[in-house]
């Protein structure tokens, strides 16, 4: 069973075409001809090349877009190191199906659908919306042992996969990283300090609002994390069982799946960068289709972002996850594209050189 | 005469009314109330607060947006000071006034106008949409003497007022600033130099793109305008006469107008903090009505932002100026209004607390 799953993952990482260089080009030449100093757009200008680079078009319509909310519970939480119960995750997962929640509100404003999926929740959840890819009944203890088995944990990337091909299918160019899981933070941190080596006390942050108290406690959970499991830096899969989350194996699923169909993935906050940063060491070749958003306000992210090779565009200071920061970055997509789309050429402006 | 002008300046900013700081505490608890930890969403928490504080409503209507942008010529531009030639800035209005430019497709993609004003461009201009309220025909070398009279700066300074009070008067409430004026990074670091006293090594930066060369003879030009005119760092409106420029003027003017109708302003890049500097130097109360955008790459920007007290929300590594910041923060303004009215309480929701 699990070596059937691996060659499910492999053949999906195999099918990520290479970045087209030449049409990144392309689209550095007009880029340049348009009535504005050469890359003073700055990122902008960037993104609408990678997006060029991505789907071999100067530009691509991406108007379909949305964000995919992976769903987990973690068992570490028992270990006291979330400032909320761990009862809040399936009520959450409800409020985003019923559209109150903050990412619901940035996504109907960027026209993103929020798709929701159940892979780890400790709940039994049913809503006609709601995509149930269950895996676990949230994970164990990962202070205590491995959070999940191996075979577990690629269920749930396959899952991440599927979810990601069916909205392909369904007409989406365009997707969003999103998390709901109370004490994710925490796997998301072990999971940093696994595959970049960042110490834990610069890992580990405040997640949704603990004290000083609940920090120290959470640092020595991440510590205890890897004495108990020793997970392989060398093997992402592994670590992502032993010391991961349902919901981070399941957005490393969306991001090399969106990859595989040709699609940009925007990356959200602290959870969904240790999930980018698995996926990049699964396939390499995903990595040009990531896109970072914003940096959150959890201490490690700007470290997890650089150790995957990503700039955030967004400074907000936000915190909540969700997929919130990704959405938020879909106006700026839409500029980059818009930009060199619309905007008028020295040429027909009548516009002087330097 | 410019006894008058005063006069008017003086009554417009005392006509600013203070920030309501029980709108604001309003702001606060209806946030904390929304399905999320508190203080997650970071900056746009901040922005309901101050938009709040600003307007007295919770979710005002802010539908109606307009960027202006002001434009005029530099007389330091024959020190050889800028990457493009003068008649750049004309050509550019036109671009701007037939819808081309960068400002243009943001401004679209945000829903929000352009309102092109030439203040001081050293140009005959005519078109339908262009607001004409020019003072000077380009300022003079400020290598050598004064850029403009204090006359000519405060009827710059009026001339945004005016604008901003018609724009208002028409439905805008929510504005943004902008500009073009080739040689107007130069005169800015001069105003920025003078006002916080940062070196001239720091204000100065790249403009549009000048090489190492270029920017010691920048840095060497600054130092020279300096010595010409000994500004008053104490008088604002001197040194926005003496090292300023029209659309400089322009914009302060537009910044305490926008304050003065009760309406939040957006500011763009490092032209428009440094008016951002003189409004705030010239009407404290106007600072609660400014928002920063983004952090552009003129390496001064963060320093000038700083002096203000404000701090930026995007960072894109944009140096094009025209407003093209402002507008993309446009769109978080939405972001932060549409989180307040739409998003579900812990209570409707049905969601524990901490």
């Amino acid at each position: 069973m699990e070596s059937e799953l691996v060659k499910k993952l492999t053949e999906t990482a195999s099918r990520i075409k290479p970045f087209d260089e030449e049409a990144a080009l392309r689209a550095d030449r007009h880029s340049d001809g348009l009535t504005k100093p050469p890359g003073s757009l700055g990122k902008l200008e960037a993104v609408a090349r990678q997006l060029a680079g991505i789907t071999g078009e100067l530009w691509p319509d991406l108007s379909r877009k949305a964000v995919i909310v992976m769903a987990g519970d973690h068992g570490v939480c028992e270990e006291g190191v979330s400032a909320f119960p761990q009862a809040v995750t399936p009520q959450m997962v409800m409020n985003f199906l019923q559209g109150g929640a903050a990412v619901n509100v940035l996504a109907r404003q960027a026209g993103a659908d929020v798709v929701c999926v159940d892979v780890g929740v400790n709940a039994d959840l049913a809503h006609e919306r709601l995509i149930s890819r269950k895996v676990v009944h949230g994970t164990a203890n990962m202070a205590k042992g491995p959070a999940m088995s191996r075979e577990e944990a690629l269920r749930a990337v396959l899952a991440g996969i599927e979810v990601a091909e069916e909205q392909a299918k369904n007409g989406i160019r365009l997707f969003a990283t999103g998390e709901m899981g109370i004490g994710n933070t925490t796997a998301s941190a072990v999971l940093a300090t696994v595959l970049t080596g960042m110490p834990a006390e610069e890992s580990v942050g405040r997640g949704t609002g603990i004290d000083d108290e609940a920090w120290l406690k959470k640092v020595a959970v991440v510590k205890r994390a890897i004495e108990a499991n020793a997970p392989d830096a060398a093997d992402p899969i592994d670590a992502l069982a032993k010391v991961g989350g349902a919901e981070i194996a399941g957005l490393v699923g969306v991001i090399i799946g969106a990859a595989a169909c040709g699609c940009p993935v925007v990356i959200d906050g602290y959870i969904s960068s240790a999930a980018a940063l698995v996926a990049s060491r699964i396939a390499e070749r995903a990595k040009p289709y990531m896109l970072a958003s914003h940096l959150s306000r959890e201490q490690g992210h700007s470290k997890l972002l650089e150790a995957i090779g990503l700039s955030p565009m967004i400074h907000l200071e936000m915190r909540l996850g969700e997929g919130t920061g990704a959405v938020l970055c879909f106006h700026f997509i839409d500029a980059a594209l818009l930009l060199m789309q619309e905007m008028a050429t020295f040429e027909s402006a009548g516009i002087s050189k330097r």
